[in-house]
């Protein structure tokens, strides 16, 4: 049994946390945390009545690590990294889910956050969280920073057909469509219900975080300098990753030649799956899969992909990650072969 | 041409009043106020690009008076009772879409809103704004008191029942459901998309505002103490309100007899539809229309009503005031037959 | 291990049912059926990709009762009921989802489903599937009737109120509202798309099969006569169940007696929740749960509940009846606490 | 006053239309058919009640041309061109909203829809309905072709930017998002409310009708041979289209240099509005609008349009064209500034 805490447990990702935890044979959850919320976590999250009694509350690194040997954090951007180091030093494991040790490079964070990095001293040596592409790595990992929801639902397809040399490095562009709540649990005027219903557009077009972060795991998978161009969109539904991605081909290829390069990498991965249809973003939704395709029109490769943004896209890879750096099955509370 | 403002112009209904007043052929928008945005308004309601080019102004009562001959206060509670005075004394009518005009009694409205009323000595002068049972009083009206979304959809077809003593005054249960533009465009945990997305849950039941507003202007058409029970939905939609009742019979009767006394009510009334078959919320949505049924069932009469909260349950009716206060043909600007 | 197999595989129970079997750690799917339809279940349900290998199959009933010793039923009414007495007959178990074996009248099932009963005979020996109150019976049946997802949102929260007389048998008004998946898979106008969404409405007033099922389970329950007033709705959600129901107190009450009442009589069970906020159905969507909660307004009694209507009011308590029926723990492969 | 009938009246583009000339001062309608349903039109569209009478009819080509001046087609594949050379022959002129007449090639139409085409004499000689760049055409046309939805988001905002040699004609990637209605009113499996709901994915890459179109027209407006690549999607809502624009550009530029040329182009249109905001399609929901912004990133000019694909993708251009054929004002019936 490992004690588990979760910090940052008022949002959307902490819940499914909480829900995919209490039903892991081996996780006993022993710390919920908010900075200002001190209500039973049953009051914040209704979905959570009669599953579990915790209360939050406001904790000390020192006391999160006397509670729990692993723990989740699911907090803005530099506040893991102003806690994380004191919880490695007692000896407790950490996963990231928000972005701080994603980046390998200090510069780089302050370009895209806008802020110092807390801890850039441990960048470049954390390992990111996609067991299907790092799994060695993850499983002597104290710290393991949990990959971005749109990134792993890019890298996943991508990395395959780059290795290969099946596509071009440059001029990959990249439409996404996500969930709102990939926008989390804070009120905001864009994402009330009457704004974003009936409606779809796209946002933060070459600004968006998540880019950089795929360059930078693209680029080193495929030893080769990838740029892409990353539009998200905000799509009316609660959950739900959509990736099309259009891709230049290297040599000439078919849609048959591409799909076995994808079946083969992934042939022997619980939850990637590479079907000949084109995938709804509802077949993945509230399981732990990704389900990839690939189509060649016009010239092009198009590589489509969908995955849960909450689950493999947030708190389902972070099972598997916590799954791979205790010693559990892989899939273990991930539905062996689902969780939904 | 009249020359009209509208007052807390960056919510919901201030956007559908707009949109109807600017193919109102005889209004003519003069002034949009908010006491924090000075955008324009196009920038607050995207939707307006290219069709109006006014900014968003703090002005005073006197000023709001001097720019037009008829003020649309869509303020909060208490604050139209504030300005209101002012903008009458200056000689410019108004129409409130807030609760401050509607309740008769100073001491009611302490009771439900929490507050001194600031106008008590107006209270019980102001004509409530359903033309279809106030069309006299509204036309030689200073100052309107436009009736709460709920309220519409239950007294247009409660009325005609209880007057002519098919259904008893007590006992009457009104479970209403309504999307979620009617809780406002301020942003809040419980209407972010992803709390009210694919879920619908019951609220304020027995403690909602518009449940002593229905109770009074039920009573006094009627002349009868009616009392109801309300529970309101917040239901997976942008708008809509189906408001389903369930009333005693006050002697034997069925469906055709009570059709035919809401048809003969009704018969002239260009908005209100009597219909044969269960009307959906979508049937009126976009318009100033409210269809009704009825039908009877383990011996309750059961009546069905649908309107756009938006239009009729707000600014729709807010224009059919305005032209009745103006002198203009009451549909005017309400789509002839449609505003959608 | 309990070889199981599925009749009617197309659908959205089946689907569900499909999951839930698939993460028990002691079922085995051996058998898909469909009269018309003979893809792999994945290509119909490509939600299935990568769990399940099955082909759905068209299989008398000797076949199937030789391939699983437990049958769950996904037929259309009277279709059930034709094939359920010679898989019996081989000494397989049956779980009818379908309505063939709810009722205890061959007269009013007829009344009801306007077909002649294909096995009259067994009517009213058949345990009804609500474990909270029959589970005894289930324990030792060969042949469970699942029960109606309106009827069980209904049935849990009133027959402790009914049985202890807190609450009159008559009168009782009940306001329920579904997601569209209860509406089945079967491609029709009014449950395409564009046609449900943005839009509610009331259906079958008074002449929903459900009805006569609730009457019969609440008067057998409760020793009384129970009558109902029945509004089922379509509601713009995929799944979830509200049921807001109006009764008459039978004796002076307040809401924190009766919450005590419904603690009380669900305080062991596992899957029965009586909470204090109003319920949303977001609450329990994806799990086998029901919430419960009471309000008293205006002389009237208002109990809530909510359910997944696919989960708690199909699949998931089948899954529950056939733990109890296979001598497995209740609450496997739904969750422990969650199977969300 | 000009008659009008409209033929195929039972779907979604025939409802607006409706609505859309019911508010038209200068039009009346006096036909409305279907092949199988007689039943009047507001049992068929129920939000039509009380504000037509008509009977749906099915009626020659001869007798309809008895009754209107104009008529719109709303008509299958081929079904148009059937009856469009009667009718013009009595003197009345057709606007097809179908998409008989928008290629100008008998062999692209063909391999295209599969079927030879029955008035193939004609093609190549009918305006196509953008009236943004066939003004003059439509003027004096007894015939026109009205845009797909799909197309009319794409030429809209590319025209401008290849005929002024701003991007290039080849490899263009049009990844375009779509609300529900736009797939029709036929039940379908896939257009199922819980299929569609919640999920997001592709369809008919490579293989949608609307690409030959768009090719054709970019060419023959740019005198280049212009290629596209096109992705289509279900988007769960039930109108709007956002196109998203991924093209080359032909010469060093940047955002505000291309937002010149577009609002160049169109300063003078009353339904192109060129904005500097990423738009919703939310934004031109209900309206005859098309909103239309430009960004660079990556190397990549991407351009944004949105529309409502029921309004000015189909029956509000339809209107539009009409007030051009008669000779009344072009946004007449539009809205003035607006049609919501």
């Amino acid at each position: 049994m490992t004690t588990v805490a979760i910090l940052g447990a008022t949002g959307y990702t902490a819940v499914e946390l909480i829900k995919i935890l209490l039903r892991h044979p081996h996780a006993e959850i022993t710390a919920l945390t908010s900075r200002e919320d001190t209500r039973p976590v049953c009051q914040v999250h209704p979905s959570l009545t009669g599953k579990i009694d915790l209360p939050l509350e406001s904790l000390t690194p020192q006391a999160i690590a006397q509670r729990a040997k692993c723990v989740f954090c699911c907090l803005p951007h530099t506040a893991s990294a102003k806690v994380v180091p004191e919880i490695l030093k007692n000896g407790t494991k950490v996963i990231d889910l928000g972005a701080d040790y994603r980046l390998n490079s200090a510069e780089v964070f302050e370009t895209w956050y806008g802020e110092k990095h807390p801890d850039s001293a441990r960048l470049g040596k954390v390992p990111y969280g996609i067991p299907e592409l790092y799994r060695e790595k993850i499983v002597h990992a104290d710290l393991v920073a949990n990959p971005g929801c749109y990134p792993t639902s890019v890298i996943l397809p991508l990395v395959p057909l780059l290795q290969a040399d099946w596509i071009e490095p440059a001029d990959i562009i990249i439409d996404s469509k996500s969930g709102v709540s990939g926008a989390g649990r804070q009120p905001r005027l864009n994402t009330l219900y009457p704004e974003c219903n009936e409606s779809i557009s796209a946002y933060g077009i070459g600004t968006h975080r998540h880019l950089p972060e795929m360059e930078q795991i693209l680029s080193e998978r495929s030893g080769k300098a990838v740029q892409v161009i990353f539009t998200p969109h905000l799509t009316p539904m609660d959950r739900g990753i959509l990736s099309v991605i259009y891709a230049k081909p290297a040599k000439p290829t078919g849609q048959e030649a591409l799909l076995s390069v994808l079946r083969d990498y992934y042939r022997d991965e619980p939850f990637v799956q590479v079907v000949e249809h084109l995938p709804a973003t509802k077949d993945v939704s509230g399981t732990n899969y990704c389900h990839i395709t690939v189509r060649v029109s016009g010239g092009r490769v198009i590589v489509l992909s969908v995955i849960d943004n909450l689950l493999k896209g947030a708190s389902g890879v972070a099972v598997q990650n916590f799954n791979l750096m205790f010693g559990y099955a892989e899939t273990t509370a991930l539905g062996g072969q689902s969780i939904s």
